[in-house]
C-alpha cells in the first residue's frame, strides 16, 4: 500500500531574499519500502541558515535543492516500519530527510540515536547535533581557542553562537562578547547564557560597539555574520588573533558582491589568521564532542534555548523568519508529537 | 677621535607616496666605541617594501623611524675596530644599522656572518637573509605547502616572490604561477627562474589573468601585493586553499582604506585559510633554512638576481623606486667596495 506524504518542494530559485512563492507543499504517494529501507515518521526538522545556499543554482558546500524536488534537511524521526535488520522499528533516527512528514529511506542513510533521559529529540538537531559540533570544531580546532583568550561571537543568540560562547566560558575564556540583533537577545546572552558582555549591532557601527565591549581587544572571533562584523573583529584583534569563519548570514540574500573588510592590511601587521570551515570535514572531533557535551547538558552547565514552530505548514515561514533573525537559540519545526 | 659618518634621517612623515623631501642626508660625528662596541664600515644595505611602514606614525610590526633620527635597516659590513672579544676586527657582520656609511654598534646587536666562497655579502640581505627566510616560512609553515600543490605568487619578480616560486618548484609544486609588473619581469620569471607561467598584472583584471594562467585553480597563494590580487586568489582557490599574507604593497601608499576582497563568502564554502605573518616570529625555522638553502645556491639550482644601486646618496632614490616596482630580485645599495 503506497504511503501518502506531504513534502515541501523548491518551486523557484530566489533572487535576493526568498519568498513563500519559492516553495510549494505537495501531497505525494511514495512506494512501500524495499529491502534495506525504512519508513520514518518525522518528529522534528531543522531550519538552518546554511540552507539558503542550497536554494542557489551555483555550487555550494551542501548539495543544492533542485527545482521540483523535495527539499532535504536535518530531522529526527521514529522508525514506523523497517525492512532493515540494522534499524529496527521504534528506533529514533537522524537523517538529512525532511522537509516532509514521512519518509521512505535507505537504512544506510540514517544514524540511530541514543535515547537520552531528559534530552528531547530536537536537541539532536541543535546542541548535540550539527550546530553544536560546528561550535566545537570552529572554536577549538579552527580558532585554536586557549584558556585565557578573549572571545567575540557574532550571531551570538543563534544555535551555533550561543554554544560557542558557552564552550569558551566553560573552557576558561577571559571574556566572552556577543553580538545579536535585538535587545531581548542581548539581555538573554548576558543574564542567562553567561556572556560577559553583549551588544545589539543595530546600535551603532559594529567596530565602536565591539571596542566598547572588549576594550582590551580580542584573541578569537567566531564569525556567523561576515561583512561589517568581520571588519570590526579584524580591527579589534590583538596580535595573533584567530577567526573561525562559519557563515556570513549578512550576505546570504545579497544580489551584489558584499565589500570585504577594508582593514585587511592588519592581517600582516597583527599576524592574524582567518579560516573558513564546514563541519563535515571535521567529523573526527565528533568523538570528543559526544563524550564531553552531554554531561554539560545533564549537569545544567549549558543553557539551551530553542525556538519551536509547530507543523509542516509552518516550515517555510519558520525558515524565512530564521534568515531575518527571528530565532533565539536553535530554530526547529515540530512535525509530530509522541 | 670622533668618527665622521654620513647618515640618512627621516625629515617628515609622508602622506601617501614618499618623496625625496621626506629624507635628509646629514654628516655627523659619532663618539669612539665604548667597551663592548664595534665600528662597522657598511658594505651593502637593504631597501625593502616593509620599510614604508617604518615611515608612518602609527604602530607597525617593525620599529618606526622617528623624525630627526637616523633610519635603520638591514646591512652587511666589515668590522674596522672592535672593543668586544665576541666580534673581532675584520669580521663580516649583519646588523639593523644602515642607512649610513659607518656605524658604532653594540657587539651584542650584530650577527657575525660566515665567509662563504662565491657568495657575495649582499646575499645575506636577500636569498640567505630576511627575504629568503620570509619566503621559506610563508610557503612551508603558513601556507603549509605540499608537493603537488599549484602555487600562485604575487610580486613574483621581487626578492621574496622569486624565491617562493623557486622553493615551490624545487619541492614538487605541480605548477608555479607568478604575477609581476613589467613584460621584462614576466619573461625573466618564465625563461630564467623556472615559473610555469607568469603574467603582467597591467594586462587586464587579475582574476581573468590568473584564471588563464591557472585554469585548474590554485592550492597556495603567497601574497606580497594585497588588494585585487588577493581577491583573485580567493576566487581561484580550490577547496582548502591556503594563503600566506606577507605584504600588501599595493596599499602601502594608500591614503584611503583599500577595499577588501568582495568574495570573502568563498572563505567558508571553499574552506580557505588566510594567514598573515612576520618572519621574526618564526626564527625557529632558521636552522633548516640555513642548512638547506646554501647548497641550492652553490649547486646552481637557485636563480638569484639583484638590483644593485651604488652609493649612499642613491639610497633614497633606490627605496622610492623599489616602492614603484623598479627592482627585479632583491634591491640593495652598495656602500663600499672591498
Amino acid at each position: 500500500m503506497p504511503i501518502r506524504t506531504r513534502e515541501w518542494q523548491l518551486a523557484a530559485r530566489p533572487h535576493g531574499e526568498p519568498t513563500p512563492d519559492d516553495f510549494r507543499l505537495v501531497e505525494l504517494e511514495r512506494p512501500d519500502p524495499a529491502d534495506g529501507q525504512i519508513v520514518v515518521r518525522m518528529l522534528v526538522m531543522s531550519v538552518d541558515p546554511y540552507m539558503r545556499g542550497r536554494m542557489n543554482a551555483g555550487k555550494s558546500y551542501a548539495a543544492r535543492w533542485e527545482i521540483g524536488e523535495t527539499m532535504k534537511g536535518g530531522a529526527v524521526g521514529r522508525v514506523i516500519a523497517s525492512r532493515s535488520p540494522d534499524v529496527p522499528e521504534g528506533a529514533l533516527v537522524l537523517a538529512d530527510a525532511a522537509w516532509r512528514d514521512v519518509a521512505v529511506l535507505d537504512a544506510a542513510h540514517v544514524r540511530v540515536l541514543p535515547e537520552l533521559p531528559g534530552i528531547p529529540p530536537s536537541y539532536h538537531l541543535g546542541v548535540l547535533g550539527m550546530p553544536g559540533l560546528t561550535a566545537w570544531v570552529g572554536l577549538f580546532r579552527l580558532a585554536e581557542f586557549r584558556a585565557g583568550d578573549a572571545v567575540f561571537v557574532s550571531g551570538a543568540a543563534g544555535a551555533v553562537g550561543s554554544l560557542v560562547g558557552q564552550f569558551a566560558r566553560l573552557k576558561g575564556a577571559s571574556a566572552v562578547v556577543g553580538s545579536a540583533g535585538t535587545p531581548e537577545k542581548v539581555r538573554w546572552l548576558t543574564e542567562e547564557v553567561g556572556f560577559t558582555r553583549a551588544f545589539d549591532y543595530h546600535d551603532g557601527p559594529v567596530a565602536d560597539l565591539l571596542t566598547a565591549a572588549a576594550p582590551d581587544g580580542i584573541d578569537v572571533y567566531f564569525d556567523n555574520v561576515g561583512g561589517e562584523h568581520l571588519e570590526a573583529a579584524i580591527g579589534a584583534f590583538k596580535e595573533f588573533g584567530r577567526a573561525a569563519l562559519c557563515g556570513a548570514i549578512s550576505g546570504y540574500n545579497a544580489t551584489e558582491p558584499v565589500p570585504g573588510p577594508r582593514n585587511m592590511f592588519l592581517m600582516v601587521s597583527k599576524k592574524l589568521s582567518l579560516r573558513g570551515f564546514i563541519v563535515g570535514d571535521h567529523a573526527d572531533l565528533r568523538g570528543e564532542f559526544i563524550e564531553q557535551v552531554p554531561p554539560l547538558l545533564t549537569s545544567g552547565q549549558l543553557v539551551v534555548r530553542e525556538t519551536v514552530r509547530e507543523g509542516l505548514d509552518d516550515a517555510v515561514p519558520a525558515f524565512l523568519d530564521l534568515l531575518r533573525g527571528g530565532n533565539t537559540g536553535k530554530m526547529v519545526v515540530r512535525l509530530a508529537q509522541e
